[in-house]
């Protein structure tokens, strides 16, 4: 085969490849970073460079108009090498830091029933009798011997790394050591109790002892640095998930990482991501990363899988299970983790390929399992995780809602970064628009909740009707046909970052019809399988970073949240990374989350045709069965009524 | 600090040093191999090179003539390059195979009480049901619940590596698999079972299961290949210790490992000599080294530290102590073995720093734990370690008697290989002597065997007395005083390879007297201790290779095993590897290891001045005390009766 040599405007050096390559392997070999949000799918677009020199052979052209593709674009991840070519490559979307920490950072207190005290690692600070002639007992032996007497338990273990040490570090203070012990774990509860670390000489008894809990999501990571002898979190950072320019939503980077050294790729990418965020948090609290002794781990199943590298293709075939539900205790060395190499990783337990740790750590943070009434809990984001139950009973389904709420398949659509629109209110006389924009400066798009108040005032001020469809005839110019069919203008482009309007497409509406559909879906169909209407929760608990900032009542409106009294919903921010720093925190929490994973009963819903019926009654604002929104048939009512009048008196 | 160029006349490239270096970090840096028998210490002067070309700085020049030196002749450990220098390095002294494999082959019966059916390593061979939309259980959980119900166990462990294999293993033969189950090992006698491997498709239940049971001596290491499902030993192989040139014991060994990477090197040398010894048994029975699937590992602490790169130093030093004496179970992977990564390792308990897991092994072979009447059992090498006991105590303590046995200290001195007289016989009329020739060439030198019938001989005829003084009086030319004293010829240049006079001197027999002193001091010792007579004992046990090719007779003859009816004796050969052996092949074989090394009581005897009478008194040939020699008595009094008469006659 024929070398070919491949030139990026970014990069110092060509490449040269063999006939057959993607464009974007040649990418990667020149260290050129192309942003791939539907893993390499070349379903997106969002790869697409110019050819500016020679030619390339695209195998699709989807996303690209003819003007395109004239003009020399093609999709790197379609597009084959077969002859010397020179590449521009457009500046890559930036994944901006979250504004502020502020706005990630909660405040933690220890719940009732828990405490650092239950926690299993801890120091013992022994004095050995030095070895002499007569005592020739091995110093392995003198060590579990001292042990023994002082904390009455029987059996430990040591690995070799410790074992290659531990003489230098005996005879370094005189025979005073501290031992960091940890009594059991996740997989061995009733011991051996192992010996992590010995250090030389005896350590304050209130000395901090560290831990991290963190939450891998698909799109941020987060951690929380906590002392584990007190349980103060003393520093929370997060990070967008490096593995984002890989794929976008999970089914992505699944694909990605099925090809070549995708996988290694992706696992190296997540990693990078939590030792920074580690490197961080250390730093902020002026910590040694490496006395970081225990990690708890939460993340939906195909995080947990990606980060393990563990093949996580038959979570996306049917019929979808996983390699692995409960990980077993690892230590963070085996992993890739910056912190002990010794330090046990608890991964917390999954349920099913789509309701992973995230959902069981959801479920032990909110107490739902402990629930004397029906409750409902739900985790809304690219997927929507849903369980409903209380301490008798527990169930759980997932629906793919797609990334459409994370600002995907909208076509202004964004993550609620620093110029995303995330609060509208929709003039019902006028329809001229008023907003928030996050960082308050020029909008660049709409994340989550800004789209979801978007299409609730929408369909309030009749801009929309219930399908979706927009009114092209009201007196306004923000009403209009544009390049994708109906659109309204919700910025003019003089007001944003680049010039241009910031729309929302009838194309747009329907994505999020279609995400808001399968959510809802997901608990009723949940709801009826245990024969417990909806209406009987006497809680909804919402998790995830996202469900914090939604509005209710919009969200109410358009038909995602069903429509209870508002005093029903708690929003409980990320559930997901306090169960695990509760699972972390406390030996009863990190038992009683094993429970809750073994309890759930999971509901595929794909299997079932009640799913596709619920989600098509769901298709519409707020819903086809108007009576199970009672306040949002009166809402629509009453401002029918006073656009009517307001419409009278022009 | 200036650099300087080193050449060697055997390197392809010189090499470049600061000031400072000795000339045998040069060698390593060359690739030249220097062989270093006292570790480096400038003791032995076997590491002499020739510089010349620039001259280099001589800290020690110990072992060299005047005449050396001018030659320009320096110790490679103790000489330090201050300029550029060029050396010539005199050909290496080789270390040649065993002579024939059959030498070391034995024949291997399983002893009664012991059998295959409780070696805990099994093949379980499963037939899965797949996963559908209704049982969407995750693959390691599929399997966990089949291994359940097919072998009543209840918990497994699985290591990350496998987990990250299952989901292709699993559907790689349509959801037939084997598993090959560990259900306990040595420090976890009560599992959880591991899942250690998992392979496509069923395995037939009779194909074989392999394992290793290995002996590592300071010497040689030596290599069982068994077959774990019948307990047949398909294939026996020896190869001398790689560390030996850099250090004939294990004092040397230790010395070296301190130095700078010597600990990395020493390890690097023993793991190289297994796993060639690994894959030559391998080949032989077609096996590939991925299948061996469990090890036992026998040898001294000090081995068994080098081998795990843990510092031995404390073993040298007072007050003797070894790091570790019971070894955790380790995976082959993490030490460092070429056979299957997750292969169960047993490094078999020792009990002090100078009574090791060799130890432990030979009584466990021997059954010396389960003797009725008082028996004792001993390893003849570089240390003589003795236990006596039966099945209610055991006492055990170690000398060193130093390396005079295995060749070094002689002059003539050399290891049981090709060339090496191993028997010797001298006429008491004409103290000429015969002897027989390992490979029945010209002679070498003299091995153990052959030097303790040489003593004996020379002793029994006159030549030397009771002190080890040389008759130089005698009629015969092969007594003279030669280049270092008093000395006996027992081979003439004329019949000898290298053509120069085979003897021994004075000094060769005064190391010899200490070696023998200090073994029978030992076990003296350890009766006395104990209050039971050493004739007390019913059996002589006799373990190591070397004691395998003594001739009793004439080791009683010397003094350095008791004066007991021959019948007593029983040699055992290499009881150390016959111990892994069993450990290997059977869980009751490998509990009671573990009880024998907690069993014995260790005698340290270096605390002790007993032990100092004791080896002055045993200096002699038999013994000051006569009486404890009552046929050694007989025999020389008859001889001198006989050489009296025959001196008459002549």
């Amino acid at each position: 085969m024929t070398e070919h040599s491949v030139s990026f405007d970014i990069a110092s050096e060509p490449v040269r490849v063999l006939t057959g390559a993607l464009v974007i392997e040649a990418a990667r070999l020149a260290g050129v970073d192309i942003q791939q949000p539907c893993g390499g799918q070349g379903r997106c677009g969002r790869c697409a460079v110019q050819v500016t020199e020679g030619s390339v052979r695209r195998r699709s052209t989807l996303r690209l108009s003819p003007e395109d593709i004239a003009a020399g674009y093609a999709l790197a991840c379609q597009s084959v090498v077969e002859g010397d070519v020179s590449i521009a490559v457009p500046p890559q979307e930036k994944i901006e830091r979250r504004l502020t920490t502020e706005r990630t950072a909660v405040e933690v207190t220890i719940p009732p029933g828990y405490s650092p005290a239950a926690q299993p690692m801890r120091r013992v600070a022994l004095t050995l009798v030095p070895p002499d002639r007569q005592d020739q007992t091995d110093d392995w032996g003198r060590i579990q011997t001292a042990l023994r007497q002082q904390t009455g338990i029987d059996a430990f273990q040591i690995s070799l790394t410790l074992l290659r040490r531990i003489g230098a570090v005996l005879r370094a203070d005189d025979w005073a050591v501290t031992a960091l012990l940890e009594a059991d774990t996740w997989d061995r509860p009733n011991g051996p109790a192992r010996v992590v670390d010995l250090w030389p000489g005896h350590i304050p008894d209130d000395a901090p002892l560290w831990g991290i809990a963190v939450d891998i999501g698909t799109t941020t990571v987060t951690l929380w640095l906590v002392d584990l002898m007190t349980g103060a979190v003393r520093a929370q950072v997060a990070e967008y998930n490096g593995q984002i320019a890989r794929g976008e939503d999970v089914i992505s980077r699944i694909i990605y990482a099925g090809k070549d050294s995708g996988g290694l790729e992706l696992r190296d990418l997540v990693l990078k991501t939590i030792n920074t965020l580690i490197a961080t948090a250390c730093k902020r609290v002026q910590v040694d990363p490496a006395n970081v002794i225990k990690a708890a781990v939460a993340g939906n199943s195909t995080m947990i899988h990606l980060l393990l590298g563990i093949p996580a293709e038959s979570i996306r075939l049917a019929p979808f299970v996983t390699a692995v539900n409960h990980i077993p205790a690892l230590q963070a060395g085996v992993i890739g983790l910056d912190i002990h190499p010794e330090a046990t990783v608890d991964c917390l337990p999954g349920v099913a390929s789509y309701v992973g740790a995230d959902i069981s750590a959801g479920v032990l943070s909110s107490g739902l399992d402990d629930a004397g009434p029906v409750t409902l809990f739900m985790d809304v984001g690219t997927n929507g995780e849903t369980v409903m139950g209380n301490r008798e009973w527990l169930v759980t389904c997932a629906c793919s809602a797609g990334p459409a709420f994370e600002g995907a398949g909208v076509l202004h659509g964004m993550r609620a970064t620093e110029g995303a629109i995330e609060e509208v209110w929709i003039n019902g006389g006028t329809f001229e628009p008023t907003f928030r924009i996050i960082g308050g400066g020029k909008a660049r798009g709409v994340c989550g909740s800004g789209l979801i108040a978007l299409l609730a005032e929408l369909f309030l001020t009749g801009v929309i009707d219930r399908s979706g469809n927009i009114n092209l005839k009201l007196p306004t110019a923000r009403v209009r046909r544009g390049e994708h069919g109906p659109e309204y203008v919700l910025v003019w482009g003089s007001e944003t970052q680049d010039g241009h309007d910031i729309v929302i497409t009838r194309v747009d509406i329907d994505n999020l019809l279609r995400a808001k559909a399968a959510i809802y879906a997901g608990f009723t169909v949940l709801a009826e399988k245990v024969g417990a209407p909806l209406e009987t929760a006497e809680e909804v608990l919402i998790g995830g970073s996202f469900g914090k900032y939604i509005n209710v009542e919009k969200a109410v409106e358009i038909g995602l949240l069903p429509d209870m009294p508002w005093d029903r919903f708690r929003f409980l921010g990320n559930t997901s990374v306090r169960g695990a720093y509760l699972a972390l925190l406390d030996r009863t929490a990190r038992a009683r989350i094993t429970d809750i994973a073994a309890r759930m009963t999971y509901i595929e819903l794909s299997a079932d045709n009640t799913f596709y019926d619920a989600f098509t009654s769901a298709l519409f604002l707020p819903h086809t069965d108007l009576a199970r929104f009672p306040t949002v048939q009166a809402a629509v009512a009453s401002n029918a009524n006073a656009s009517h009048k307001s419409g009278k008196g022009t």
